[in-house]
């Protein structure tokens, strides 16, 4: 009920949301789910990217150690590096020449790159949530990402994001 | 509000909606896809599909020259020649093998083959969308896809049917 | 409208639903879609996984004959053996040492196993649903299947799901 002695507040309409599951760390899936996500930012959404397995390599530090808790997690993060300029492509990888190939195609289409892609998120607002569970499961810890990444957070946390959202992708 | 002398016409409800990312180009995706595509189109649902990436290769022409823009456009559609008959499977693919076998066992089962899903799509009204960023980077025109196939859209018109959309999947 | 001479019965709010599609029969994409669907049960959403193709995998008997309809399908499931406990990692199964390690992660951080989380499903009320498409494609019949699991259903069952879904995926 309206209080009438107190002007009413113009209400802000809510923005509708989009959740992006990012389960792959291949360079092509990774820059599906950025054209995506910067569209949807664009579009005016409310996005959230949720980070899980393969996909936290994206977000990983390019420079310094590979990261990792107890000698497990520091092998096991030596091998599985990542880093947005490590990523491969899914398909044709071919000892690096049709990754190579497919950058070139992207910078030649003025695409932006994995790296360059990430800064341009953040920028637009987009949420970037490393999966607390898959970051136990790889023995990582918060300090293994970059800057633009938010705090970690659970599956709780992203199926409420994903039940108030438009649109739901698992990548 | 309604005009009293002229009798009013009975509003057609809206469809549901679903919309498909086809982000990947192997055999079995593709059947899974067409099989939700159609049977969403059978049950009076309102689908598109959308070709993105390696989904691409799905709608190539089987026939006539690999397509591709430039020297390097032309080299990567040589290689990554596609058109649905020459898909391969995601796993157990064995030199054709697999590949071989699963396309009798569909055959045995009555399933369509992914040719005839695309046909049967177009038939009942399935918007079939590739991607035109995908196309940019993977070098692409318009004529390198078959009739079947719908005018090149980008990530905004997949993102506005998204949200319109009562399930979107990312295949 | 109320009827006032018989009490008012409290009306059970309708539970939000949640649909997975699993596609995908590799260890890592198993335990995200089983973390999922545990989560959104244990926040009182009610969860159908759909298993299709190569998910089909995750849900067979770990022991006995490997199942299958005449030679054909005979030969593909002993190659195609499955069971939750001979899953792989989709990236750095090296051999079995890095799916190993993956597994001693997960039981270093009190994550269940893929059996175990079957079972936890199970118990939470999580619907785990074979697609009969795919079982007639890959040759299967219903007694290949864990106790556990539900009965066949096919792709209009799970579209029908996912359309009243507040969350659906495909994984």
């Amino acid at each position: 009920m309206q209080n009438k002695t107190v002007p009413e507040q113009p209400k802000q309409p809510e923005k509708e949301k989009m959740t992006i599951v990012v389960f792959s760390g291949e360079m092509d899936k990774a820059i599906a789910a950025f054209i995506l996500a910067t569209t949807g930012a664009s579009m005016g959404m409310d996005v959230s990217m949720f980070f899980t397995f393969w996909g936290l390599n994206i977000l990983k530090n390019n420079e310094g150690p590979a990261g990792g808790k107890g000698l497990m997690g520091k092998l096991l993060n030596i091998m599985n590096r990542g880093g947005s300029k490590r990523l491969k492509l899914s398909h044709f990888h071919m000892l690096g020449m049709g990754t190579a190939m497919m950058k070139k195609f992207m910078k030649d289409n003025k695409l932006p790159s994995v790296d360059e892609f990430i800064q341009m998120a953040k920028d637009m607002g987009v949420k970037m949530i490393p999966c607390s569970t898959s970051c136990g499961i790889m023995g990582l810890q918060e300090g293994a990402f970059r800057d633009e990444v938010g705090s970690l957070a659970g599956a709780a946390y992203f199926l409420n994001e994903a039940r108030q959202s438009k649109v739901t992708l698992f990548i």
